[in-house]
């Protein structure tokens, strides 16, 4: 295990920082933030720029010009070595005369996978590897875990009531929680390739499924449904030419996608609905979309966690009880308590008073 | 407002541990601290003792001996200055000789009420107030409660899956929270006067409603009922000599109650659910049981949240999701969004992953 300094720590941190605005644009590559330090002095920032664009490694190199000889680079993902859309970076970084490589982790990507650090360090430069590596695991976690799965990874969101209702008896759920809650909520969007809710939810609350706190991120809009109608006055259809606009239809021949008039018509298949969730994980990662933020409503939200589809889970509570409404969730069953869904990694944060509960929900039998 | 030193707040915490201690034994007194200070040095402790015995002054005064001369006196609630059960403890406090009395909030019922202080400067005792005051209101809230509003102070409490579940569907709820949860509540149950349950509670969970992690608190315990009939195979009736056991019957005349072998049976009459509820809180006030903590389960305490008759709420989160099952509350017509009950002045706590959310209910449209 390589020491790191305090140093090191503050300049990853900076890394990150760049790949952290990054993450949003960068679909489906991960988001990579590098940094390069002279003389105890950054010299050169770069972040992935959007797909097909130069990685992160190349923009640093190129902020610090001919500075980058003999100096050192930050980066959160090991570099790539192998022709992609663009050259390897490990050719960049050894022709500037980068003399050492500090790096978070290493590319899952079958592809690299240690070989870019050995590349590295058979042309002589010092690599060390695993600097705030837990957070720049988790800065790219539906990458990591897409890239294996070969399927999207799945974040849900709910906001609830304290009894757990997500609406009131007459649909109501304006709101729920405070406004910091829903800016958080408009942070997840952000980081997600996708943005998708249910059909009756698009009915209901004609969501708009953009991001209103920074420009420049543009994510798909994904309606799970049972048919291809789509009501012509909603705020979907009505700017399906914004951006990817898709509409899953439970049902036709799997993987077969139609574009009409700016909608992308997915189809899923006859199949039960674990085979058609899956299906659908699979199209959207070969469609370029490794990760999906699902907003409801109760069947939506239902059917990917009762089928062990939900890779992280938001549960943000407002402050309000509503003694009866629509649950969060309707499984077909509902579980019996030793044999529940679990949330693991639980994180807890406050907002303003409401709270948000996050973690990796698992079917546990105790 | 006086300014307190270091030395000042750490004396009066001393105390107020004291009366947290006392805090299950002294209904339908309060539970007070006190400390003496002599020097600099802490030469006398005492804490209420169970109702009829001697105040907390008191018992540090004997306990400091004739140190008390010319020493501070820490105490977390004005000293009393009337003749009830016990003589007025002003007149102990002149008599010791203690030269000066910090106190931490003024005495609410209307028999003192500054009047302790009044007496106590008359004497030239300096006196100083508000050290504190708002962890020894806090302590005393239901005392501080009843007293004015003269009936007894609610707190309701339900352990909850993530999903607001309080049982799966075959009624299954053990456990929802894990151990750090249920000591919690069993630090509840010990700083009330009486812990109460609802008849079908009672059946299917046969709970003992006793504490078990601390000796020497007795509290009282209540079921709520339609009728007298309570199975003779459950821990309350078998038990029923340990402590008073009351059953509330809705129904009958109210404010009649009557003794059967070893159990109270309260009659609330046959008036409307809020009329029957406040009575009954009434009674108990009347009965020397000023505070009661309600665990459930879901009619119960949706009855009296629902009524607008919680005082203070603790929801225990534990990390499961069920998908289904008995819903933590069912009021007689779920509420609109913007017209529900609000958690005020919320807080929360982590517990081995489990969350406690705590907070005052209150019903406002927004």
């Amino acid at each position: 295990m390589t020491a790191f300094s305090e140093k090191d720590i503050l300049f990853m941190r900076e890394a990150l920082k760049l790949a952290n605005a990054a993450k949003g644009k960068t679909f489906p590559n991960p988001a990579v933030g590098a940094v390069i330090v002279s003389e105890g002095k950054i010299v050169g920032k770069g972040a992935t720029q959007v797909y097909g664009g130069p990685h992160a490694e190349k923009i640093a190199l190129k902020d610090a010009g001919s500075k980058a000889n003999g100096a050192t680079l930050y980066v959160t993902l090991e570099p790539c070595c192998h022709y992609g859309r663009t050259p390897p970076c490990t050719d960049a970084i050894v022709a500037a005369g980068i003399k050492k490589v500090v790096l978070s982790v290493k590319d899952p990507n079958p592809l690299v996978a240690g070989r870019g650090i050995r590349q590295l360090r058979s042309m002589g430069i010092i690599v060390n590897s695993g600097l705030l590596r837990k957070d720049a695991l988790e800065l790219n976690e539906d990458f990591f875990f897409s890239i294996v799965a070969k399927r999207a990874w799945v974040t849900l969101k709910l906001a609830l009531t304290l009894d757990g209702m997500i609406a009131d008896e007459s649909g109501g759920s304006k709101w729920i929680t405070g406004e910091k809650a829903r800016l958080c909520v408009q942070e997840q969007r952000r980081i997600h390739a996708a943005i998708a809710v249910g059909k009756s939810t698009l009915n209901h609350d004609n969501p708009q499924l953009t991001i209103r706190h920074k420009s420049g991120y543009n994510p798909a809009r994904i309606i799970f449904s049972s048919s291809k109608e789509i009501p012509r006055n909603t705020y979907f259809f009505q700017h399906r030419n914004e951006t990817r606009s898709i509409v899953v239809i439970s049902g036709g021949i799997p993987w077969t996608i139609s574009r009409e008039s700016g909608i992308e018509y997915w189809y899923t298949g006859e199949a039960d609905e674990k085979v058609q969730l899956t299906t659908f994980l699979k199209m959207a990662f070969a469609q370029n979309i490794p990760s999906i933020f699902i907003e409801g409503g109760q069947i939506v939200a239902s059917k990917f966690l009762e089928n062990g589809l939900v890779n992280r889970l938001h549960l943000f509570y407002g402050q309000k009880i509503l003694g009866g409404g629509k649950k969060s969730f309707a499984f077909k069953k509902g579980m019996p308590i030793n044999n529940s869904i679990i949330l693991n990694n639980t994180r807890h944060q406050i907002l303003d008073g409401d709270i948000l509960v996050s973690g990796t929900p698992e079917i546990v039998s105790t």
